[in-house]
């Protein structure tokens, strides 16, 4: 195979931060022993890690041009969610051979998304092996505007980006557990493929929102998150979660499995005081993005209560739903 | 498997950052979507990323909790060659399956190493797969002392920590190459599998050293890269490249390829000028690592001239090595 340092240069270093340093943030990137990254004055990094490998997290024969945007979208969406601005990314991955081909479509859908982005790769690392992806991304963000998972207070609206589920039934589609036409399988298809994390609504959303995360997961399980950290309650109301009009014409029961405990959506979850209704409104026409108010938190009731989700219909009538052990494709 | 959470939970998050938040460093630690850092006021963050794949990095049958210690050591020993401070590093791995026996070993051997650096695990990633370990480490440093790969001088004297060849001996025994005695057997293999970050030493030579890096592929190769990044040429005399009492032990053969292209060191390799002798002496004693002067750093003759190392021995006696494709366990 290439050799390592070949390998880098042809496909990532000359697309790299620039070398020996780059004069506006001062950073020093690939090529030494360590980058140099400082946040903005006054700011903090936002860090995310993510792994990806091969049979988990998407097929040995997915698009890589895809696979490249989606190993970044990934991460990026970790920095929306905590309202951080994007700034650099390191890549380290193992590659069973070196076709240059496919680094070539892989490459180019990272760095496309990263250049939108305005994120640097700073430094990485390749060798030899099984397929397996890892990115840690950094963001900026003033430490008191961070949009952390135990900020949520009784009585926030519970609100969601975008529509949930898609991602899901793609794989549905793929796996052939389910049909659907071909441009519905295309809309599900370049959800799985191709999120978009939701960077700009999590700007919008500092001094407005008080927790978020993003939905990767599912709802079920990530919203979870939110009211352990936070020790609190939740009510949402299925009905209102938002889908997909390709998404409605698969059966009830899909679309319930989908949005509720799908996971791959990458889009924000987050919770906001009623009086921010507005504010929230704003923030996503200015992001672009729709959101949607799905529920309720609440505070715990007695001592022995303990952080859940109560599900309720449009009609308020509770529901008893089964979500544990349902598969999707990020689940370990 | 265990799931993700109770898996990261046992043996990791436990002991990570306190949550959540770090009093000391206002940090945010595992839980959240991102982990909150900074870096001293003033400095910058030096970060590194390292992938080690079982079977080209490691044996399967490695012990795992000397894997814990060298997973996180290569990844401090970049910082060391920035002179940078350990602060902070994300994990993210893939297993083959949950193995408590295994990972409570292998995460033993990360924490003593990572306590003793007073470097907290801040998040990470862990998922279903082949063995493969990602540690993205985070240090601080003042970015004009930073020690750079670009920064040496035409008549910097060139010098090395410690000992070399003794992990590239360790791989010879496993790999059934050549035979040593079971105390050097012990020491080759201490070397290869426990090898120690000169964290101490990268902060003494602030201010002291032009560049430096840490040999992870070989003093011919990882010299190259100075060379290569300052522009200029070296001399190294072969006779003074520090040993070990047991490598010494080996055929003078064995012992060349083992110093000059053996890889696996993590021994520092930098640049001084003449007038600081005694003060990179002074650092070394401060850092209790022996330090040796192997040659010297000069300028390229001629615009055709290409960045390179001139081998000789003690008699100054110029020698052509073929090391060229000389494997180690490190190549890719």
């Amino acid at each position: 195979m290439l050799s390592e340092f070949s390998l880098i240069d042809r496909f990532f270093a000359r697309r790299a931060a620039a070398q020996p340093s780059d004069a506006q943030s001062g950073a020093l990137g690939i090529g030494d022993d360590c980058a140099l990254l400082a946040p903005r004055p006054g700011e903090m990094l936002a860090i995310s890690t993510d792994m990806l490998v091969e049979g988990r997290h998407f097929f040995a024969d997915v698009d890589p041009q895809a696979l490249g945007h989606k190993a970044l979208a990934v991460n990026l969406s970790d920095l929306a969610a905590m309202g951080a601005r994007p700034q650099a990314f390191t890549l380290a991955f193992s590659l069973p051979k070196a076709d240059e081909a496919w680094l070539a479509a892989f490459s180019s859908g990272l760095f496309a998304l990263a250049e939108r982005y305005d994120c640097a790769l700073i430094g990485g690392d390749t060798t030899g092996g099984p397929l397996n992806l890892c990115i840690t991304v950094f963001g900026s963000v003033p430490p008191q505007a961070a949009l952390r998972r135990d900020a949520a207070q009784a009585g926030d609206d519970i609100w969601i980006s975008g529509a949930l589920g898609d991602a899901r039934a793609g794989l549905g589609v793929q796996r052939g557990e389910w049909q659907a036409d071909a441009s519905d399988a295309a809309t599900f298809r370049r959800a799985l493929e191709r999120p978009e994390p939701r960077v700009a609504l999590g700007l919008a959303l500092r001094g407005v929102a008080h927790a978020a995360l993003d939905l990767s997961d599912g709802l079920a399980g990530d919203l979870l998150h939110i009211l352990e950290r936070s020790n609190l309650r939740a009510t949402v109301d299925v009905d209102a979660v938002p889908r997909s009009a390709a998404l409605q014409r698969l059966s009830p029961e899909i679309q319930q499995r989908c949005t509720l405990a799908g996971g791959d959506d990458y889009e924000l979850c987050f919770t906001a005081p009623v009086a921010a209704r507005t504010a929230v409104q704003n923030a996503a026409r200015e992001a672009g993005v729709p959101v949607t108010r799905i529920g309720t938190i609440s505070a715990l009731q007695t001592a022995a209560d303990r952080p859940a989700i109560g599900w309720r219909d449009a009609a308020g009538t509770p529901l008893t739903l089964t979500l544990q052990g349902f598969d999707h494709f990020h689940a370990d």
